[in-house]
């Protein structure tokens, strides 16, 4: 059973432990400075396939197999699956699942998917609906530039302040019991908007957001950024941590010191030319499958929050003058059981 | 805490209650056959608005603020909101709660999503980590027109298996505490894809889906189709239903005598020249908590199991010649609680 404490947290009371992860990422993702980390990279971003589209359930669809065998499970042993991704109708998900009959809750949090996913995953494992659930996330550069920008090739110039959507996907196993680590608390994020309108600088739409989940994470939890060795944030990338550790500041919370982002980590901007950083669903579910999940497990970290982040727009709702609504869900996952009160 | 039975099913141990349910409807809703029932009628598709998809923002926003007072609750009090639609990346439902700062999870069905909103919402309820709990949804026929099929513009001819998506929206509060009718029991459906790959024959796409989840319903609970009272679809329509029906019968369940769909019961198709019958996720929605909810409430039905179902196509998936996956998510509601068991 979970208790809702404060506005917008609830404490897992058998927290979950994440068995598996798997992360599956392109050519450009493997070249960066996490490369080594992923489970599997591509030569490149059709991987045999002959559009983007389905590429990227390809992506979905291998990283999900390679989970379930780190398991050591079957599909039919897993209850639920939790999944979505950028595309429209959330077809990288659908047809990356479809083979597998496993019973499906989509959901859609733009690039705060994956937090969403593993919010939904743990409170259902938690509230003793499941035993085994998979929570799992995509993105596709090429077809989210497609989707949302321009057409590949026309080789458009992207402003400083654009993010570089990740060719990838993260996945991950969430048991009722295992070694951990565990999730033990959940703080939900509500829509942010203050009023940021370009699409070419979502960090600054998604900074907002992510301020306003984490300080209430810590006033429901009544814990300061020194409870955590950690703070990740999805992909704010560059300019929007900066805004975020100046709105947290104004809020009474000094977090710069153990903040980094996943869209900072993914890339090296220099040589990689990906401007303010990663982004997409892909990033923070391949940081978290890849990269987090193994140095929690080897001791880096006890205890870290992870903080997807999504900007809520649409191609349709920027044409028609709308502003950028941001989202951040929260996940506290600590690697002890003896450190989970 | 909930208890997973068979494969895909779980009994709700303190069943939820639906404390409230609003409707909101567009004018050939209003209408329609179930006209009276809706809460709130509009006299046309734009409703102030300068856009389709800014309308169906307001159908939102507009459904849940009266679903908050006819529950007697402020914004405040609710926990969780879970809502989707059709619209590319959810705007319809982000732009439409974005002034309620209610924590949201964004989930996506496409059809099926009113019973994937309530499915999660009442486990939230019943796993201890929500008091209230809002799920909705909409769709809009211009919307989804533009980006589904064609320009309204063109006036293209459909042919007798197209559906005409639902202007409306549905909303409803589940209670940790309340006087019924309850939700208790949840089967979650799976991507079932038979290879119909008809954009403009849906029915047929999610008719398996349909029977998939009804018929393990019945296998995981142990229950026969006269257990309940009513058996309602959400968007088979009249050539989807005649396959179900088929469908149900080849695996031993005979289900023609309890069966109806939203899309079926919400237009009149000799004076409304729908075709097949109603769609979209304001279908169910909209039928759910303006006509079933009240009539269950007065007592011409005790139990009913409201099966919402989804064809999670895109034009993009379509376009690049793939097939229609169906899904389709039972939600058990049972009027008394001495009906429980």
């Amino acid at each position: 059973m979970g208790k809702h404490i404060g506005k917008q947290t609830v404490i897992l009371d058998n927290p979950p432990s994440i068995i598996a992860t798997s992360s599956t990422v392109g050519p450009k993702e493997a070249s960066g400075p996490l490369g080594e980390y992923f489970d599997v990279t591509t030569e490149d971003e059709l991987w045999g396939e002959d559009t983007w589209e389905k590429a990227e359930s390809k992506f979905v669809k291998e990283t999900i197999k390679d989970v379930i065998d780190k398991a050591k499970l079957k599909s039919e042993d897993i209850q639920y699956i939790f999944a979505g991704d950028l595309l429209n109708q959330l077809t990288g998900t659908t047809f990356g699942i479809r083979d597998f009959n496993i019973p499906y809750f989509g959901v859609f949090g733009a690039c705060s998917t994956m937090a969403e996913s593993m919010s939904l995953g743990a409170m259902t494992v938690d509230g003793g609906f499941a035993d085994y659930v998979l929570a799992t996330t995509s993105s596709h550069f090429c077809g989210a530039e497609k989707q949302f920008r321009f057409p590949m090739e026309l080789g458009t110039q992207r402003p400083l302040t654009a993010q570089w959507t990740v060719t990838g996907s993260g996945a991950v196993i969430i048991a009722k019991e295992g070694g951990g680590p565990y999730i033990t608390s959940i703080t939900t994020g509500r829509i942010v908007d203050l009023g940021i309108s370009d699409p070419m600088n979502m960090g600054a739409a998604m900074a907002p957001a992510a301020a306003d989940t984490i300080v209430q994470h810590f006033k429901d939890t009544g814990r300061s950024p020194d409870y955590y060795d950690l703070i990740i944030t999805g992909d704010l990338a560059e300019y929007g941590q900066k805004l975020l550790i100046e709105l947290a500041k104004k809020e009474g919370y000094n977090i710069g010191e153990i903040l980094t982002d996943c869209g900072i980590e993914i890339y090296d901007p220099d040589s990689q030319d990906t401007h303010a950083g990663g982004s997409g669903c892909g990033c923070s579910a391949s940081v978290f499958a890849g990269y987090l999940y193994k140095e929690i497990k080897k001791g880096r970290w006890n205890r870290v929050l992870f903080v997807a982040t999504g900007a809520m727009l649409s191609p349709g709702s920027s044409q028609q003058g709308e502003t950028i609504p941001g989202i951040a869900h929260a996940v506290a996952i600590e690697r002890g059981i003896s450190k989970r009160k």
